[in-house]
């Protein structure tokens, strides 16, 4: 099921035929997955993803792999299964071994079962927590 | 605001204590924060939830900062204030830079971005995804 | 902190006032919380949402108090801290004791955890949860 | 999949089919989709839904095709892939372009990126954004 | 779709076949679902979840239909579709009618809608609904 | 409460004061909001939104106004409370009438309450609702 065509390359606009081709070039390999083609429709907001894309989840202070177990936590909690599917395959891709990833999953469930905990009991956020009660210098 | 007391040591059942001296030795400080006095109404979930995070937070495959990223992860797409705040503060204290905060925040927030989008779109999962389509050995 | 107003009973419109009303008589209690109070800027809603819930948590297959622990796990797994605080104390007014509250949670923190898994490891359902496939009959 | 039979026309009782001859006379089709047969199984329930959308979503302060977007934007947030393929094919029907739909889908890109950062950071609510601080006057 | 791969009998260590054939022995039943064989990837983890669920949903100051009643509640507003199908199931074999499976589609219904009114309008917590204001009496 | 400092513009570097003068220049106000100097730790991040905020929320196929209630429709769901606040008020100063908050409000307390229900019945989507099953042709 979508909600709007899959483009293929025919299909596509220019522009977005640019970075379906940029995608490629990227992973070498000729594939362009669904997201990518559903995206397409609107050129603009797919060239704007695909490039924060490349900003973000490059090496910086993080590696690259810790940067996919973020995003799969975070589509995990966002319930998103098709975010949940694509980045456990890149995660894969970067070198996510199988016993990183029963880790990753033990560390999502943990959380999500005491994040529970925090709302239903109402825990309020302890003194010692508030940045701005201890210092005004930047955090950075 | 709380929705259960916050529990004093002398309010707490034995038990209960019990659990606060054992998260007293962890971490080397005489303070036990709020999520653990509310948890201490039902002793018996307290000792669960202490005993199970002792597990999952240790070094394994994934390191223990790295674990606390991922749970900063979950608990920011969960929204739950409480955790975002704790598990900030435990990152920090287990060795994260500021500049790997930011980071860290970045692709939360690219995540975030991209699993509306997904969503929004109703992109079907891509076939090369799926991993039991593919092979039915075990991922362990 | 509040996005309205919070309506007093000289602000409310009289169709809000007659609301305010009912609520007292119902409860027993010259009380009205900030939830009212805040609807109360659209009287139409207000009156719609009162009688909507006078429905529904009225006794009939469940019972009453069932209903509120339905509600709590609810607003809970939607983080709804307003409502979290309201209806635990709804339930307490209806009977829930400390033990029914504590296992309450355990089951609350149980589902987000098991339900962070189910999704982050992309379970297909089963075929025989599927009643489409096995019957057609109406379920009432 | 479903959790509960899909009605037909036969399996549903009379105050059911009654709702389902309404909902062909507005739409001026004999097609009855799916959310309203699952919900079937209720025929309270299907009556006060679907009287409900025929108040929300008449003309009003707001124009109809504004309403669905909005629809749209909840359904996406929430994660609830059934909604946003109904929605966005009603919206269609409405009258949204191509162009309104690229642009509702960038909103709600960045407000599930901008919601992210807002809860990560833990930002305290702004004085100038509360309204019962400044004011005692009613909304509306 | 899944993420990792659905493990047979064969396919299961040792440790994960025991968990298997103590869920056979528990339900009467040789069929084991899916949600474990995808778990069994983490034989630890799915000895701890197991193991959890016996003891959170076992009889109590909660009858255990109420348990699979709340299970569903928070499935359905976390949207695990997963879940959904599988505690409605488990609900179902544990008792739960028509009527009371309707009654409970109401609450969440209602307790949805609350949930967006309170926070749409940031509604403040009443003074009377916090217990840490009033008591530091333990809740247990 | 916060996790980082909310920087003042003696704090922030010289980037992140660029985009605290743009905000002010564009808004006509000296007061710049929390979000953007809790933001102000990461100016690349800082600069990065603060830009793609110009760029969605311009006039196009869709009104600024109608875009704002959409971000509040987004920001509900999601339970961004400070989101709620802050667009509330941007939307208030673009021209939302009482009236049209109130049916906001509406519109998404009706799309919470089908939302859940169409996720608690499992509801699958209709055939007609897939658009990759009719047309390959692009939507724009």
């Amino acid at each position: 099921m979508a909600v709007v065509p899959l483009q293929t390359d025919e299909d596509a606009s220019a522009e977005a035929r640019a970075v379906f081709n940029e995608i490629r070039e990227r992973r070498g390999t000729d594939y362009v997955n669904n997201f990518w083609r559903a995206l397409a429709h609107d050129p603009e907001q797919l060239r704007a993803v695909w490039d924060r894309i490349q900003i973000v989840m490059a090496p910086g202070a993080l590696d690259p792999l810790v940067k996919e177990l973020i995003y799969i936590a975070v589509s995990t909690a966002n319930n998103c299964g098709y975010c949940v599917h694509s980045h456990t395959a890149s995660a894969r891709a970067k070198g996510m071994t199988p016993a990183m990833h029963a880790e990753l999953l033990q560390v999502i469930a943990l959380a999500s079962q005491t994040n529970a905990l925090a709302t239903g009991l109402g825990v309020p956020v302890d003194e010692v927590f508030d940045v701005t009660a201890t210092t005004s210098r930047p955090v950075r």
